[in-house]
């Protein structure tokens, strides 16, 4: 199976697809733009949602759910934010199909037209703030801090299963705050939060920042974003935190007496994290084998091959993988046995390589006699052969090591691939032929910012929050600028 | 706040609405017949859908996702699905708005018309089945034993919070097999793990059975159902399972090669619940206080309100209060302490009566000075006052006696509302004064089914799996029957 994938060198985004459809993670749909996501890729999506989930509660969240549907009025309530999003989405404009009277199928009923349309949401800021305004009306009642799990559509015009579809799954955070000081420390502990988790879990480094006010969300004040490096050197947004100020309170109406009694607008926050996660975690750590998954989010982290030529041999390993199977399962471990007889232990362990499994063990007659097994790591490709007895300590330690070998790998590669440039020849060669990330000072206009697009295609992905104050001269400009900024060619 | 509740027995369906209110559970948004599910309704389907969600995955299921849209032409390729579901449906017709030249809003723009218009999808048979296709070519890819976790559409005329409603969430299991006795297992073990749910969760006793052809799903040989009776002597159908056939195997032209070499088509089974469980919930144990909770299902299955005057009072109150919680967190069970000085401590017991939480405790200075807890259980209303050193490991107890009561009170009602009538006089008089199920014999035509929907609004919930053989005579026609059937009025 692996074979057939494209080199990663030779064409990184055949590569890319090919993985994804091979390792049966995802694939195009009928409908165009949108994904199936199969259950591989879904079982990810599951151990993502499962600990972003338990950090959002730790942090004093709790989920609702809104409406898919958004009348189409509220996009021109909040006057950035229509120009953001009231585009490319889809539209209901109605509500029954009836009998074609000349074929056999059916047709759009012309009598059952809406009075006025409804958006299919590409984010909820504002049927939940025309809920907020009911809920909200005095300090008492704030903050309000919800979460949802839904699915939104873009119209996007190019697709790229996981980076850019039609419609996607995703969370949204929609916060309400008293005081702008509150707000703006909430759309940090969530930055910190998407942080961590690409970090800790996904074992990918990020670099955190905020956006200029070209790239920032509409309707946002401010907003945070994190930015990861993949191995084509392109950079990919893998979580955005938004300062909304006041903006969508004033759009709704959402007024509340604060503890003097005084009446003021309500603060907002809102964040989000995506399905895009998934193509972040394939383009970070992948090879030409297939998938390497961080073993905190791999659905599969040990998987047990038997080596077997009969029946009696089979029927002694088994007693033997399902012995090691049980002790896994009481650590919490999640290992697979996987004692199909159609098709060849070679081909299984092509199979779990393209899956990313981090783990594998091969067990034969061998090492039955020798109380033996085979121990193949994914991430580096090595084995070993290590006691039976000890192999399941053994293995819940090397799962610690592989997820930090995967994160140091990444970190190596950002490094690696982070250059200071204060030249603009050597920043136009960089953007064009190797990628990475650039950091470069800036003279803050929105004027340069679109020049350097014009000419590099690089965007800035954000002004790092840890970029210390400098005095140097604008890459493109050569006007003053205090600090650098992060440059890169996004996805 | 529970004062000002509607009385059950004053107006069943307004009381149930207050209570969906002012429990904070749901509300109506400002799209027609859409819900907004509030934080605490939304604990309640989490908990539902985690344990639902391991049972499906002990039963060797995995979830996925496919696509929201549906195109139109697929509806038309199974020809009962296309008369059962495509019509009251959300169409997307175009893709894109722009600014309105004559205001200051947005419009549709014409220019961006889909050459084939989507539905939103009521169910996903279609979608799912277009994606089989290219996933099952040998009985070696069988069985796909798939679960998706969304949002569907059927646009509802007449909606009520939960139990009916235009956008509602669910899960819908889609299943392939490669024989159809495969499939009928499969239909059999869904509708037995949702009875388990019900019954072990929801403390809701149920009637498993056949749904006549008439209520069968659009598309389905064979639907079987678990009916439940509400408070109201009304009956709620509270999940489904379908046996499909080849019908959408057929549709969608998916054959597979069977181990003799030789091509069929794969048998098909489809099942759900959705979030009308929490309808189903609610109407089935709560009371004029406000709502009941099973333990089981509970968001907070314990309160700790603590009663003082002073500063002094309330520390010491506290530290006990801090040191039962941690004691009830160590074994899992979940506690909520509500020390907020906003409210009197008779506004807080009204309120967690409303919202259902199975036990409150209450520690006052008193409590200290005695090292004792005043216990009350919400589902009978009733105090006592235990020490306080035994609180938790009573109270743990008494979480599974109250789950166990909840579940005895239900199917004493259901045992006392049920009828077995053989006089037509008698079932008239029982469908139009107090409702409840009623067994009692039919002819098996789809013609008398439809005549006594029309006179009583009784319709045959179902078949039941276990309704001894026994001759009588059909209710209304008089003619032979062989077995009883479940009648009741349906939400």
């Amino acid at each position: 199976m692996a074979k057939f994938l494209t080199k990663r060198d030779e064409n990184y985004a055949q590569w890319y697809n090919d993985l994804v459809i091979k390792a049966e993670l995802a694939e195009n749909s009928a409908v165009r733009g949108c994904m199936v996501i199969r259950p591989y890729g879904y079982a990810i999506w599951e151990k993502i949602q499962a600990e972003l989930d338990k950090m959002f509660k730790a942090t004093g969240h709790v989920n609702a759910y809104f409406p898919i549907f958004i009348p189409k009025s509220f996009f021109s309530k909040e006057a950035k934010h229509v120009e953001g999003f009231a585009k490319e989405c889809a539209i209901v404009t109605h509500y029954r199909l009836k009998k074609d009277e000349n074929g056999d199928g059916v047709v759009v009923d012309p009598s059952a037209k809406l009075e006025e349309e409804l958006i299919i949401r590409p984010t909820s800021e504002t049927i939940i703030w025309n809920s907020y305004k009911n809920w909200i009306h005095s300090y008492r009642d704030l903050p309000i801090l919800i979460n949802q799990w839904a699915n939104v559509v873009r119209w996007e015009m190019r697709t790229r299963l996981f980076l850019r579809t039609s419609e996607f799954l995703w969370q949204e955070g929609h916060t309400a705050h008293a005081t702008s000081e509150e707000a703006v420390e909430e759309t940090e502990r969530m930055i910190n939060v998407y942080a961590e988790f690409a970090e800790k879990y996904m074992a990918i480094p990020v670099i955190k920042g905020y956006k200029s006010e070209n790239e920032r969300f509409a309707g946002a004040l401010e907003t945070y974003a994190i930015e990861a490096l993949m191995q084509d050197g392109k950079a990919l947004q893998a979580g955005t935190s938004h300062f909304l100020g006041q903006n969508f309170a004033k759009a709704f109406d959402v007024q509340f007496t604060d503890k003097t009694g005084k009446l003021d607008y309500v603060w907002a926050t809102s964040w989000g994290v995506s399905t895009r996660l998934i193509g972040a975690l394939i383009m970070a750590h992948s090879d030409n084998h297939g998938l390497v998954l961080p073993p905190r989010l791999a659905p599969i982290q040990v998987v047990i091959v038997p080596i077997f030529k009969n029946e009696e041999q089979l029927k002694s390993i088994s007693e033997a993988a399902e012995r090691i199977k049980a002790e896994f399962e009481v650590k919490g471990i999640s290992v697979k046995y996987d004692d199909r007889d159609n098709n060849k232990p070679g081909w299984k362990f092509a199979d779990y390589e393209l899956k990313g499994v981090p783990v594998r063990i091969a067990i034969g007659p061998r090492d039955i006699e020798n109380k033996t097994v085979e121990i193949a790591r994914r991430d580096t490709l090595t084995k070993e052969i290590v006691s039976m007895d000890d192999s399941v300590l053994h293995i819940s330690k090397l799962l610690v090591d592989i997820q930090e070998n995967i994160y140091r790998k990444a970190s190596e590669f950002k490094k690696q691939n982070t250059f200071y440039i204060d030249k603009w020849d050597e920043f136009v060669n960089i953007m064009e032929n190797q990628g990475g990330f650039i950091m470069a000072h800036w003279d803050g206009t929105a004027e340069t910012e679109e020049k350097i697009k014009e000419e590099t295609k690089a965007t800035i992905r954000c002004i790092p929050f840890d970029a210390p104050e400098e005095s140097g001269k604008c890459i493109y400009s050569g006007k003053p600028s205090k600090r650098r900024v992060l440059f890169a060619i996004s996805y």
